[in-house]
């Protein structure tokens, strides 16, 4: 069926004002290409929350929104009020880990109208994505500290790679590589200077790779890779990486192609054995929330990216092409490109375009 | 007593190649200040060392060069016929643990001539340093396999800050950044993602702010810190960071200050218990190798840093300056840089400007 249950989650700051412009797009390709949606709106997963009820989400959140088809999500973080570690990690860490959404998948697109940072640089010269493995790795919990407060004091952190763990995140780099025209994929590491896990990595995707004989593949240490990006946008096709290297490299790319204020991120089970999670790469910008100025290109590109997850491609990419006729147009762009509009104009102008 | 005994170590690669002129620089900078050189060379650290003896040191490098002012450092590794891993670990890494280099300096600056991938950056709009801690972190031998070769397999490392190494390299920083003219100190973060020992770092770099209450500092994730590198060079004095992040950022600085070719690193030990090491940030380049081509400018750097570090301050300023002069001329520059120079003849422009 082409009947659509979302779970809705604003968050915090410009988040709960992107989040809507998002849905306003859906509801224009919904018109246009006959799928339906039903939207559940859900409070938690933000701040606010937080102060009224001393927890992130509610025991039940797993119930609430786990039989939904997909998570739209705005933005979590209020460091004025809720350190970010406990925001973070009570919600946006949850859904990825208890969703088992271990790709992190970034489109990194010049897009029309959107100054690059990097000289001579045009549309269609950079357009890549970068794969980020999302549940494992450099973010784990295990570690701690013994002698607080002396000269002595210690503080250790694991990271953890597991087998299954990083050959599902290949195997999707691959496979997403594979079906693309170049057929080209880099490998993130280290293994010159963290000398147990980055080897391992490195072993498994020269095992991967084996399977995928028609792709082309290549590996950077990550010091050399993010200069790369800089100076060589054009060589990248699919990158896969960690999850603390894809977290670097997934802010770096969507700079040097313009700003991370219009980047997408897709949070995907790709067993789809529990929902996957939508968002921009923006945070919630508590310097300019309330103001009605945030840019609510990363949102709804981020919808797009869900539609895509739920098969409806032509819609997906319909909103894409919407968003790159309005980024074109100066007068039609919001204040951080130099145009004129506040969130919901430029919201409108794509649903238009739409 | 102005006379300095120094340890050459060529290495691989191109190393051997810019080291002659890196001490070239040095015989024409001791003509005219008045400070002399001894130069002992060392054969090993070298790939080819290594296959003649199957060790990449001698049992007694140690006492071969601990007793000298400092170490003068060309590149090593040769990955055709030794893993880096090996090589690295055997050498450079060593050196940094056991002569308790802890602070790896690296200028960020955009020369003349030298294009900045950057749209509009001039020369004077990039120059801060980054400050890297450069010998615990994520670094850490410790860690291991379980299960391996099974579907259950498990690999783990674990990440080590320790008190004293986290204190001591942001003291160097501080210091640093409250001889400068800014005073602006930046500290390299991941403490919503790498929730044990980041939270430790932050907490560490705000009580080390209270002491120097006359540097304004500021702290930005590692994922948005690499975006502010490309889109916002000009926002940085001192940069201080653990040992992986540190190594990120300071090849990601001089790519986007137009080229890691020419930039230069300093492996110090600010208690002068030990030698310290002077490199160029690059490495042996097996693909250049042999061809004469490679340019000596980051050696040249490096000796600067040298002379910095033995007090020989107009010395090392008049390197920066014949550095300056040499690359603000196109017909002086070498092939990377669009000039028709070799390594020779460009050390020797460079020398000659001295
Ligand atoms: C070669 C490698 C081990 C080394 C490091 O990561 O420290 C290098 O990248 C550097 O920055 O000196
Ligand atoms: C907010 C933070 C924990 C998160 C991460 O590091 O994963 C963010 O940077 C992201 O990339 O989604």
């Amino acid at each position: 069926s082409r009947h659509y249950r979302i779970a809705v989650i604003p968050g915090d700051g410009i988040g709960k004002e992107v989040v809507p412009e998002g849905l306003r797009a859906l509801e224009a390709v919904s018109k246009r290409f006959g799928c339906t949606f039903a939207f559940d709106q859900f409070a938690f997963a933000s701040c606010d929350y937080f102060l009224e009820h001393g927890v992130m989400m509610p025991d039940d959140w797993k119930d609430q929104i786990g039989g939904h088809d997909a998570i739209f999500f705005g933005a979590v973080g209020w460091p004025e009020s809720v350190p970010d570690h406990v925001s973070l990690w009570g919600s946006l860490i949850q859904f990825r880990r208890e969703f088992d959404q271990y790709v992190n998948l970034r489109p990194v697109k010049l897009m029309p109208g959107v100054p690059s940072p990097l000289a001579g640089r045009e549309p269609g010269d950079i357009d890549f994505y970068v794969v980020r493995e999302n549940t494992e790795g450099e973010y784990s919990s295990i570690g701690g500290r013994i002698f607080p407060g002396t000269e002595r004091e210690v503080v250790v952190q694991e990271t953890v790679m597991t087998r299954v763990g990083v050959d599902r995140i290949l195997k999707f780099a691959f496979e997403l590589a594979q079906r693309r025209e170049k057929k080209h994929l880099t490998s993130a590491t280290k293994s010159n200077g963290i000398a147990i896990t980055m080897p391992y990595w490195d072993e498994r995707v020269e095992d991967m790779a084996r399977a995928y004989p028609d792709v082309r593949w290549d590996k950077y240490h990550i010091d050399i890779l993010t200069a790369h990006f800089v100076q060589h946008p054009d060589w990248f096709d699919v990158v896969v990486a960690s999850n603390l290297f894809g977290d670097i490299l997934s802010d770096l790319g969507p700079a040097c192609a313009g700003t991370i204020g219009i980047a997408p991120a897709a949070n995907i089970n790709p067993e789809r054995d529990f929902p996957s999670l939508f968002e921009p790469v923006h945070g919630s910008a508590p310097d300019i929330a309330g103001q009605g100025i945030a840019n609510p290109v990363g949102q709804i590109w981020s919808a797009a990216l869900m539609l895509d997850h739920l098969g409806e491609r032509q819609a997906a990419s319909a909103i894409v092409a919407a968003i790159e006729t309005v980024l074109a147009q100066p007068r039609l762009r919001t204040r951080d490109l130099g145009g004129p509009l506040g969130t919901v104009d430029c919201g409108a102008a794509i649903a238009q375009a739409l």
